[in-house]
């Protein structure tokens, strides 16, 4: 049967869930698109319910992707191309869309070994910025992010459009900083800060490997106490008037430079050989 | 005289340069907040009207400003918090707001020498990553961005507050493809375009001074006639699930790898004198 009423109870709960205390208080998120579905699927993300229109739904990919949801013993609810429009936040619809569990990992979970970098963000914004973080993240095989304190949340739906699935291959952990610096200090991992204000250029330092790699906020950096904790501080140069790079930009910038020391080694010993 | 009504023709004529039409019509944007409007005084740029409320501007600096602006001959017009509150995109409204006159460069302006770099975007299309862009060129001295095609607007209140004031520092060239490859050819300008089918690492690559670097939209990277007009493509390489990087974040890793080539051989050259 068809669900033809945008007043469906189901229906008004999906919308609900654009809420963060609507997702903090039942531990689900939504997704929406095909892409984005099937990497949930490919991930193993656990669909709580799936939402078809299908007079939208015109694509082979799209109904094979239903049937494999279905078959997994996940609940299919058909909609209206009104009750869809109703659901969705894009200009096109697509006509899937699902709700998915949250999955967290506790500090005790996140374990760095050779190769497996994590990021520490700490009071984190903005949620477009921590959607493109995960991205570039998954981008070089990072493992996961440490949110600290006041950061927004990774199932917002600007996050989730901003990690193009990434946010289904990240490990998330959500703790205060005290509790992370605890953590650190008893596991010994290195830790390292980026700010305008450190003297050591990002490109100067050797990074260890694993490696922890801390992010400040957008407005504020990195205060005393992070500062303090981690092993080294290093800064990305400007020549310019601003004194600051977009958060993304400027994560994006460390990982790569951690990633292409590792690559350009691996190379180097191969070349020794 | 202090202007209470939100009907107030000056006041609803700001509020339309919002839309992108009026913005081309009349040649005119707007900017909003202390940083920015000091900004735009610091850089030269023709602020056509200022709006001021007071109940809001506390700071000396922001007075100070305002004192500096109507000197130049700008007028001032101040208006309550209620009016400021309705030309406000902001949550915590500064109460300073301006008119200003759109400036853009033809290509015949666009000279390239030793150090100077200008970036391409073929049809960019969201105006946050475009900001972020103007913001990165900023920090490693890149001199402007040549927008082909379909490209966003860099006077899009989105992309202004992405560029925190790089707006201001960056020269704009609006451009079709077809003329920006004539100007190309006839210049002999080395362009390096990215592309994540390239077969050429970013980082094997030393980059010519000057250079241009050209970048494709968002959905579609950069196509085939871009890519032949291009004397050599690289990619960034990336190890995760997706095979694209957010384009503010592909865009900052090429404008740092360029810089940071120069920067380091400017360092070698100074090491064997």
């Amino acid at each position: 049967m068809m669900i033809t009423s945008r007043a469906n109870l189901k229906v008004k709960q999906f919308r609900k869930l654009r809420d963060r205390k609507e997702r903090q208080k039942t531990g689900l998120f939504t997704i929406e698109g095909l892409r984005i579905v099937a990497e949930a699927v490919e991930q193993g993300a656990k669909i709580e319910l799936l939402f078809v229109a299908p007079e939208f739904l015109v694509s082979e990919f799209g109904q094979q992707l239903v049937e494999t949801v279905q078959s997994s013993g996940v609940d299919v609810i058909e909609v209206s191309g009104d009750v869809f429009h109703g659901l969705s936040l894009k200009d096109g619809p697509k006509g899937l869309a699902a709700v998915v569990r949250q999955r967290w990992s506790s500090l005790a979970e996140a374990r760095l070994s050779p190769g497996i970098n994590w990021t520490v963000l700490e009071s984190i914004q903005n949620p477009g910025n921590l959607g493109t973080i995960m991205r570039t993240q998954d981008a070089v095989g990072a493992e996961g992010l440490i949110l600290l304190d006041q950061s927004t949340d990774p199932y917002d739906p600007a996050a989730m459009r901003g990690s193009m699935g990434a946010i289904f291959t990240q490990q998330l952990v959500k703790t205060s900083f005290a509790e992370f610096a605890d953590w650190k200090r008893q596991q010994g991992y290195p830790l390292i800060g980026t700010s305008d204000a450190a003297e050591v250029d990002y490109q100067a330092v050797t990074y260890p490997d694993p490696v922890l790699l801390m992010m400040g906020s957008e407005r504020q950096g990195l205060k005393g106490q992070h500062v303090a904790l981690c092993d080294e501080m290093v800064s990305i140069p400007m020549v310019g008037k601003n004194d600051s790079l977009n958060l993304a930009v400027a994560t994006g910038l460390m990982l790569y430079e951690i990633f292409n020391q590792r690559r350009h080694n691996k190379a180097n010993l191969i070349n020794t050989l």
